[in-house]
């Protein structure tokens, strides 16, 4: 950070933000990208390539964050919300052939905890019914997706675009901060003048034209030099960062392994990036007595997401469906800490304070 | 910087954000305000909280940055562009009224290189017609309005609702970053929701609701504890940066004064706040001579916005009015280097540059 004050040029676009989208470029084989300043940032790009227009359905799971809903609504979108995975917060890939109309424009494949939703399924009805697939790909750093050929591919590198998120509570962080992913070759030039207000400046600093104007929609979508100089010190850590993680996510799962707890349920073709450990609990009530529990012993854990698909915002635009799975994780999962600092013996004691309450 | 990676947050809302409102709130007199990543960011939650539907028109100048017009065309307003005053860049308000439909929202007070739109033309013709005024407050931290009655209120504090920039080019800067300033009450509530992204958090932290949900629409619009502290220690040194940067102009003016340049007429209500030094030239031809030679002497000049009337986005829907003053300014303006590490003898040295060459 020094480094991009000494630089001269703090403002987005300049050589931290080119060596971040390097950095991405090759170890993950993303066409092409772009920082944001969130992940929300990154999906309202989305929205607006793939060109939502009032009326167009986007189809997603109603256990994700607001955000993933927004950035689409902001364009008119309806959201036709699925259900979840019986085993898993992840959208259930069976119900969604029902849900497509003639106005569905794309299905969001939000990788919930960093593990890959069923990516053949989703690129299968995509070409069936000639939608986009765009992946939530905020919690997904350094997940990976193994197709039944035993191809390997990282998350966000598989839909037509995808958003990742570096806020504070994920694996790599800026604060805030965000990446839009570019893999369909079509969407690139079009995701550069939306990065830059809607002009054609990279262009202009490319020296590709003598001056720069006004060409399209869109919005200050690029973080800052600093922000991006952050970033750049978190992505080159990430096998550090990612082991010591794993190590932690690892030590719950083991400890957890002889407890009735449900634990988190990993599929196959999904790699586990430890983005989150988490438990699912049977009741709202089992779950309160567990939070109140571990504050008294000084233990933070928190519940996720609310379902949107019930949220004051959309209940009245929803089609009434009941979605009793995704209903069951906003009620029943419990998140635990994990983070970088947190050492082993602390993990023992929240487990055990857990453990010891049933 | 150090200090807020040392409380362990680093992602938005917390005490250097906290901090930047307190500290402009107390100097300027704003009702509320919120950072946001950008000055864009900052009128596009104006454009969201003024409630722009497809087919509202919004006024504006056409010597604008594109930013102004995005913000709204995003919540699909018909954009109005007018004219510049024949001595300033700035909006001219007495061809305002005749633009004025039964569908006009809002007129955009852009006060360009930091000068006072005439304020109370503006408020009067939304008092009149029942319109918003939002200050495009870019370029304006630390101006001032004088009243006809002697009262002088700083800008950003007079319309509905202002929006500031601390981009790299401004007098306060963190490389990418804005401010929403909400001067009618009723705003408040909801900016506060829209700046998280469309839920009650901030309530939730404030301990008013148990849990947060989806509430309205939104965006990620909160920047880093980073990106605040850094704007913080800024804000800190604003009256030493204000002292220099005036020094930078007034020398400039000075040397001017003697040569047949068009330098910058302020107007009497207008205080200046140093954000920019321009000459006016009388044709592209020999404004494209001076950038050159100064170039030949290593000097960077630049001029500044294309109108926005004829931009390739926007010229098809504008409705054909020829807007002949800011196609002046488009042509003949010309910014001169202005940063705080600027001596006055490079000052000197710059003037002597460009009166030479004529």
């Amino acid at each position: 950070m020094a480094q991009a004050m000494a630089n001269g040029k703090i403002s987005g676009g300049g050589e931290f933000t080119t060596s971040c989208h390097d950095f991405l470029k090759s170890k993950y084989g993303f066409n092409n990208c772009l920082l944001t300043n969130s992940c929300t940032a990154a999906l309202e790009m989305a929205a607006i390539l793939i060109d939502i227009n009032p009326g167009d359905e986007v189809i997603m799971p109603s256990y994700t964050f607001v955000s993933t809903a927004n950035a689409f609504v902001l364009r008119g979108a309806k959201i036709v919300f699925a259900d979840s995975n019986p085993r898993h917060p992840n959208i259930d890939v069976e119900t969604l052939e029902e849900l497509i109309t003639p106005k569905t424009k794309a299905i969001v494949a939000v990788h919930y905890a960093g593990n890959a939703c069923n990516m053949e399924t989703l690129l299968a009805l995509a070409n069936k019914h000639n939608l986009y697939i765009i992946e939530d790909a905020a919690q997904a750093i350094d997940g990976y997706y193994t197709f039944t050929d035993g191809t390997r591919k990282p998350l966000g590198s598989i839909g037509h675009l995808a958003a990742f998120s570096f806020h504070d509570t994920k694996n790599i962080i800026s604060g805030e901060g965000g990446l839009l992913v570019i893999n369909d070759e079509k969407f690139i030039e079009r995701a550069e003048i939306i990065w830059e207000k809607g002009t054609d400046r990279s262009k202009f600093i490319r020296g590709e034209t003598a001056s720069y104007g006004w060409v399209d929609i869109g919005s200050s979508f690029l973080p800052s030099e600093l922000t991006a100089a952050f970033l750049l010190a978190q992505l080159e850590q990430i096998e550090k960062i990612q082991n010591k993680r794993l190590s932690i996510w690892n030590h719950y799962n083991n400890l957890f392994a002889n407890s009735n707890f449900e634990t988190p349920n990993i599929p196959t073709y999904s790699s586990n990036n430890a983005q989150m450990y988490y438990i699912v609990l049977d009741s709202i009530q089992q779950r309160i007595n567990i939070i109140e529990h571990c504050k008294k012993n000084h233990i933070n854990t928190a519940f996720h997401y609310l379902t949107l698909h019930k949220s004051h915002y959309y209940n009245t635009q929803h089609d009434g469906r009941e979605l009793p799975i995704c209903t069951r994780f906003a009620n029943g999962l419990l998140r635990l800490p994990l983070y970088y600092d947190l050492g082993l013996e602390e993990v023992e004691y929240i487990v055990k304070t857990i453990v010891e309450l049933v």
